[in-house]
């Protein structure tokens, strides 16, 4: 059971805006992590399953260094994620470490090792300052306390002209859906239940003007692409 | 955006078997009815968006005795959906009429006047006992006080070798499913936020083994249907 889509994935009419792209996994129950997280099982239990069918991707192993995995149809949807991508935005609890003040002795540098695979700017939402942190690759993570508009705007600047990607979890996308300021949103919706855990539409009952423009599904996932509509010429 | 399935949506392994086939709308955020239900809105505020993609349908049109309507990728889907049922179970709150007792003087007797769209036995799941409902075209509804496993054995044996239909609410899905009887289920997923209502899998948690066979996308709603992996031979 494989589906395309006849929309232009690609389609994106303004070359010169840099825009706000929401990518996340969910549950069909509407989770991005399962019940009672953990540094040991950071999305929670069951929520490694959300993931599945990213890392059997050979488009996520090569990404992190890894040799081997699938061709299918959800390649191209990961391709045009990482496609023109040039900062990245993501919570506090996504960065990890738990929450409260940074440890100065031991400080949580993430769960990405020397060489993240972002290789670009990172901005982190957080409520405690703490000085950037520089790894191997190119990927620096800054700390922003000031709020999600001022993350949005550095990260913005960062990105040199190209989109932002926001990474999650569901409360820092909960907080840019609320306010408006999501411009793509990619969803992908694994096919079962996680009964409890963080759901990402918690506390948001509009999506703006951002309307379903792609699905391609397969058996293990199904990726919903929505974008805000075009304002009036 | 219109998609097809390579699935083959009318594969039914053993012809013999009455199943038990959940069809149910939902929004993005899971819900099958908005907040604030009443009389005057009985799917809540906004519920009836869940259902603009089938009313506006020549299919579901013709059904309920009315001219004109579109046809599309859903009509297949809402053919199939009709096709080889003999029965249909709901809860008490999809027939409506409030909780509690019925009154003697006034019963309610259901959202769908004198000639009910069914045609054939409907069986509502209810606390309070009731005489049967004949109504013209075919259709009886039958109260039933004695739990979901006893209105299924009356619904299979009304169905006379054909299917049973669950169509919801949300409670009724909810009890089913989570007793494990549910064969088929076809999700209407409409890409719109609720904010509020009833959620589909609350107190749900595992699907039984329903595993996605094929989703059918258009703009303004996606339909996944499941089904119950097959039993070894």
């Amino acid at each position: 059971m494989i589906q395309s889509s006849a929309a232009d994935r690609h389609a994106n009419p303004d070359e010169h805006v840099s825009r706000l792209r929401l990518r996340i996994s969910i549950s069909l129950d509407g989770f991005t992590a399962g019940p009672n997280q953990s540094r040991q099982e950071p999305l929670g239990v069951g929520g490694e399953r959300l993931h599945e069918w990213v890392v059997a991707l050979a488009a996520w192993r090569s990404a992190h260094r890894k040799e081997g995995g699938d061709v299918n149809e959800s390649t191209a949807v990961v391709e045009q994620e990482i496609a023109n991508i040039g900062a990245t935005i993501m919570g506090r609890n996504m960065f990890g470490g738990g929450p409260g003040t940074w440890s100065s002795t031991n400080p949580w540098n993430g769960w990405w090792g020397r060489n993240p695979p972002f290789h670009h700017p990172v901005f982190v939402l957080t409520n405690h300052a703490r000085a950037p942190l520089v790894t191997e690759g190119g990927t620096t993570f800054t700390f922003v306390t000031d709020g999600i508009e001022s993350a949005l705007d550095q990260a913005r600047r960062a990105a040199g002209g190209k989109d932002v990607a926001l990474a999650g979890g569901a409360r820092a996308a909960q907080q840019y859906l609320r306010a408006g300021l999501v411009d793509e949103m990619q969803l992908h919706m694994v096919p079962m239940l996680l009964g409890g855990g963080d759901r990402l539409f918690d506390t948001v009952s509009d999506l703006h003007g951002l309307g379903l423009v792609e699905t391609v599904a397969l058996p293990n996932v199904i990726h919903l692409r929505f974008e805000r509509a075009q304002q009036p010429q």
